[in-house]
């Protein structure tokens, strides 16, 4: 069968070949849909995070999957059942662990884990995976088609609980929230705060030039369009107002520290990004004080659980068809992996024209791979 | 009626003569008996921290306080219970807000509250204070003593509730606590988390030299001490253990930061201190990093509620007699405020002698004014 593989840091994907793999007891045999393309992908094809299984010199990428059962394998799924994986897996050698057996792997801490198509096991981009059947979570024929959307929407779904935990201590009715990041995790995000989180006022933060797609969605879904180079974050409040919730999915690192004072009294910054090491100087005693006197928390917050999963089919069920449409720039089949993942491809075909800078004004938002038509 | 009052600023308490308050209805009249010193009335004697009400030109201190009831006044109040206070209070010539319709108003934003003995309103240092019944938490005459610990013990009750909330949306077992301050609310929390919340593994940062009656209570406690001179807070976790709670009362914005690289994986840091403004350098990346990838929290809490000061009464119930008596280093009298403000009077003693520092290797921890006998 064919598959996606990379050698991390290498910087381009490419298709390889590999036997179809066989599930073991309690395993199901999944026939790969679709496979979403996002920014930890292009991470771990810069070698800058994640890393390939023990053994292997290459790594089957792809962490956001629909596919089809193809063999239920005596596991009580259905044959033809649509079906979304979780990402993450017990390491190597290891049956379970005490944040599997309570299905919150997504609080597991480093070792204690792999994350398929990232870290440590083979990913989704292939024509055929196997995974445990309590891993693979059942959704309906008519949403199939944007299934690879379920991964990215749990990843906020999370989010958004422990955020919204983080502020169970008192009355918190927020109503304002500030988006920070118009990549596809920040519009979908700022789709389901307007859609389906029912947020008054939503914002989006950007630094993009009108028009532009992302522009567009952000207008059409109601919300606000700030751009960064006019109003960075610190100076949203006078501009605009203080956020009850701040999401931040940049990974630029001074964000972190610059969301708290964007924050309203009370209010919470739910942290997603991903940066590496960067020194800067900040105010401090500002920021600590900022904290206490008013109440106010941040929460990181990385991958997600099965009930997460759950959730975020609801949700993609329930947001608005143009919103999924739009933010869904391309599938491609793997005849096409310049167009999938062109911000992978684009340094080395740009190679002989001089420029190896990702192209900024790309129009590009979310790409998916197509193995197999839904 | 004598009372304590101070310009904020001049740097010392004196003894004010003020008329004997009539309380208004729904207000009870209590005769105060005991009213601890902390070190939010040093940042008030300082100028650096609250306020004087509208048109006065001295505050009266005083905001953890016990005293017992002299004239219920027609409310459901019993002469002769004690009773503590709570702190804050609608603003002037507001009846009431949304915060403290709910019960909530350690959560109501700047200029939403007044506190007493703080910003805006005069405190409990005086014979008598009026006070609205329901401002007024019941405490058994056993404990009232002690009663003026009810105070900074609810505080930390709000900042555990909050950050334990935090958590809330996973199975979150902590067992190892870090407290970053061996102040008198650094030790009572150190207790609490050894005697009431039955943390396995309690830390608590100083930086004193052995012997000290500190480091004594944090031993008997049966908690570590670290010297934060020989072992920063970052280093804590390589040298120690990661924690699953860090709880900062230093004020030293630093911490705010290093508590993040002190923290476990789903770890929580509380923060209590109040900072002034201070630049330095951190590595946000990293910082960013791990609350991303660790699943860390960061959450501010201020004041406290009714509730957190009823939950206090009971903590201060179960809190070993011995702990109480050690961290109370003195209780005075009016004739005595030297003693009990030691912080704010030495300046001005050795002011012939030509140091003006605050002396680092007092013994004194906790002290408390005294008006009535108990």
């Amino acid at each position: 069968m064919k598959a996606i593989a990379v050698t991390p840091g290498a910087g381009v994907p490419e298709v390889v070949e590999r036997p179809v793999p066989d599930p073991s007891p309690g395993e199901a045999l999944v026939r790969i849909c679709r496979v979403g393309v996002d920014g930890t992908d292009y991470e771990v094809i810069d070698g800058t995070h994640g890393g390939v299984p023990d053994g292997d010199d290459r790594l089957i990428l792809g962490h956001e999957a629909v596919g089809i059962v193809a063999d239920a394998n005596g596991t009580a799924l259905e044959e033809g059942q649509y079906v979304v994986p979780t990402v993450r897996r017990p390491p190597p050698g290891v049956e379970t662990n005490a944040y599997f057996e309570r299905g919150e792997p997504d609080m597991a801490p480093d070792g204690e884990y792999v994350e398929r198509g990232i870290v440590g096991a083979h990913g989704f981009m292939a024509e055929f995976v196997t995974s445990p059947a309590d891993c693979l979570v059942p959704i309906p024929a008519d949403l199939a088609p944007m299934g690879f959307l379920v991964e990215p929407i749990s990843i906020t779904e999370k989010a958004i609980e422990h955020a919204r935990a983080t502020r169970s201590a008192f009355d918190w009715q927020p109503a304002s929230a500030l988006v920070l990041g118009t990549g596809s995790l920040g519009l979908l995000t700022t789709a389901m705060l307007t859609e389906t989180l029912e947020y008054d006022r939503v914002y989006c933060l950007g630094r993009k030039d009108r028009p532009h797609p992302t522009i567009d969605i952000v207008d059409r879904l109601g919300a606000t369009y700030i751009d960064s180079r006019e109003t960075p974050v610190s100076e949203i409040p006078a501009a605009y107002e203080p956020m009850d919730l701040v999401y931040e999915a940049t990974g630029h690192a001074k964000h972190a520290f610059e969301a708290i004072e964007a924050l309203a009294p009370n209010g919470v910054a739910a942290l997603l990004g991903v940066p590496g090491d960067r020194t800067f100087e900040v105010d401090g005693g500002h920021l600590h004080r900022e904290l206490v006197l008013s109440n106010k928390a941040l929460v990181g917050s990385v991958n997600s659980n099965r009930g997460h999963f759950e959730a975020a089919v609801d949700t993609l069920s329930a947001l608005p068809d143009w919103v999924l449409a739009e933010i869904v720039s391309g599938v491609y089949d793997l005849t096409d992996l310049e167009r999938a993942f062109p911000e992978a491809i684009a340094p080395v075909a740009a190679a002989g024209g001089g420029s190896t800078v990702r192209p900024d004004d790309d129009t590009t938002i979310k790409t998916a791979v197509e193995f197999e038509d839904i």
